[in-house]
């Protein structure tokens, strides 16, 4: 049982996405376990306040150290030795598949929301890290929480079964994924391509391949530069569709 | 009051989301309206099948391609005209600010859910784009509408008031935020910077500044290679932190 920790001043937002779908059946499987707390919880006074204006003036609030770093403490002591603590944050590193592929290798996740735009520097040093899931701004650490969970989940063994693995490990290629097609075979006048009706394997995979190239070569020329391309890709390349 | 329709297969999976924090006040002040439609209810026979396995063969679901279609075309008979049709999607340009930016501006958002990993290729003629949350793969497109629509909310005037503007475009130009600090003064032995208590907001600015400029060349080589700096900050970053 992989176990996952959100800490949030926000549970609502969090509870029905982790409780649903696919996170739900793995819950119920046993394979994977969330504790969702309130950091609220752990913010003294009357009035449970977590979080204050900046020091130095400023818009925006900031979300204050003590209830944050009161949360992780007790959230490092109820899981397994050795689990990672991580801030969601716009400043962290760009959460990518690879470093899903690491998360779920550890023995468990501690996952921090906080306000997205401000948390307390002090926070820090009781951290393990932190993750950004893109070059946009969300309102709380929430969304970027669910996508680490989801993402690590779905690697998790027994969660997908063999469902996806093959799909999963040409995106891991650094590629993008090739068109897919599914009954019925005329939809609106448009046919499957006569190629995946075809039964010849070798050739459904060239066909396959090259797609993806090409999709990954036209959309995302970043990814592409990237790729270490082998002289069968380089030939398929060059071939022109029709001659696949 | 901008509208959102969320089509998904796993309405339990965003409404708890969508419902909750932010986005549930900026609903409840009208400013932002949230429809989410169960694709199933568009799929046709008994058992209301929305996937089947692909053409060509080879591991993996693919969504068909009638229910999302017919789901697509009601939810664009009812949406305000111009509205955008996007599907979540790991082949969709990465999601960024000002991706976030644009679509604050559309009269709409349909925001499409696929199974993340196979969605029939006839449906992209239906579409007006595509959107990735980044190299990384979820179980479905859901996370990625949550991160979609709390982005852009989060643009829309009055969501947030002015509370949070000009954090927002510290972001903006590229740049990771500067550490922030609040109350109390001593966390656990340390101390609040000194020049943010120094009430010399010219000093504080300049500090800001310099740490934006060093943590983003420190931990976003690629963002900072393409911020185009003026001399001003070129002097700056030439200073030590003790010479601000």
């Amino acid at each position: 049982m992989y176990p996952v920790e959100v800490l949030t001043l926000f549970p609502d937002s969090v509870s029905g996405y982790l409780g649903a779908s696919i996170l739900g059946k793995a819950q119920e499987k046993g394979l994977l376990g969330v504790t969702v707390t309130y950091v609220r919880d752990f913010a003294e006074g009357k009035h449970r306040v977590t979080d204050d204006t900046p020091y130095g003036g400023g818009a925006g609030m900031v979300m204050k150290p003590e209830p944050l770093v009161a949360a992780i403490e007790a959230a490092r002591a109820r899981a397994p030795a050795g689990s990672k603590v991580l801030l969601m944050s716009p400043r962290g590193p760009v959460f990518t598949q690879a470093r899903a592929r690491e998360l779920a290798k550890e023995p468990g996740l501690i996952l921090v929301c906080g306000r997205y735009e401000g948390v307390d520097e002090r926070v820090m040093p009781y951290l393990d890290g932190e993750v950004s899931l893109g070059d946009f701004i969300l309102t709380g650490g929430e969304v970027a929480a669910l996508a680490v969970v989801d993402a690590v989940a779905r690697l998790l063994p027994g969660v997908l079964g063999n469902e996806t693995s093959s799909v999963t490990e040409s995106f891991e290629e650094g590629l993008l994924e090739h068109p897919h097609y599914t009954r019925p075979p005329v939809f609106r006048g448009v046919e499957v391509p006569a190629v995946l009706q075809s039964g010849d394997h070798a050739r459904i995979a060239r066909w396959r391949r090259w797609k993806a190239l090409q999709l990954t070569r036209e959309r995302r020329p970043d990814l592409y530069a990237r790729l270490e391309l082998g002289k069968a890709d380089m030939k398929l390349l060059a071939k022109k569709e029709e001659e696949l």
